[in-house]
């Protein structure tokens, strides 16, 4: 290995260590956000209040692709993502359920 | 509106809020997390370094479970949370091959 390569392998092992960390804060702040969505299911189901909401799930798509593009991220990632965490709290819905 | 329902609607927003809150540190961060992977991109092609990794995937897996189960939430959640980071991932890749 010469000394470019083994300084690339030091580079690459940095940002992996980064990931590391940005990954336990998003499961961390994923499981905050979960709890709220337990605790809004289990609101919704005590006071019969209709599980779904259009006009919320708009304000927040439009939101995070807001967020998206301030992130540097595409906007259309922000839509997939809310559409991925909503699959999860639908299947904890479900499991509330039974 | 009784006053049982008012309550629930206060409590509703609260949540709401945090949740919007949850979002915003959700977006920002895998924001940084595609940095990096974009840098980790970048170097591998770069020095000729083979784009994909099974053993640190394997360790990722393992580790990001293991967080799950920290945050109380489904070990199952973090593998497919990874798959779908994993598929943005490559996503860029592509992009910046392009």
């Amino acid at each position: 290995m010469d000394n470019n390569s083994e300084r690339a392998e030091i580079i690459l092992k940095d940002h992996r260590k980064s990931i590391d960390r940005l990954d336990a804060i998003l499961i961390y702040t994923l499981g905050e956000r979960f709890s709220h969505t337990k605790a809004v299911g289990k609101l919704k189901a005590e006071h019969n209040l209709p599980p779904s909401d259009p006009l919320r799930e708009e304000e927040q798509i439009k939101r995070l692709s807001q967020l998206a593009i301030e992130a540097d991220l595409d906007p259309k990632f922000a839509k997939k993502f809310l559409s991925f965490i909503v699959e999860e709290v639908i299947l904890h819905h479900k499991q509330q359920q039974n």
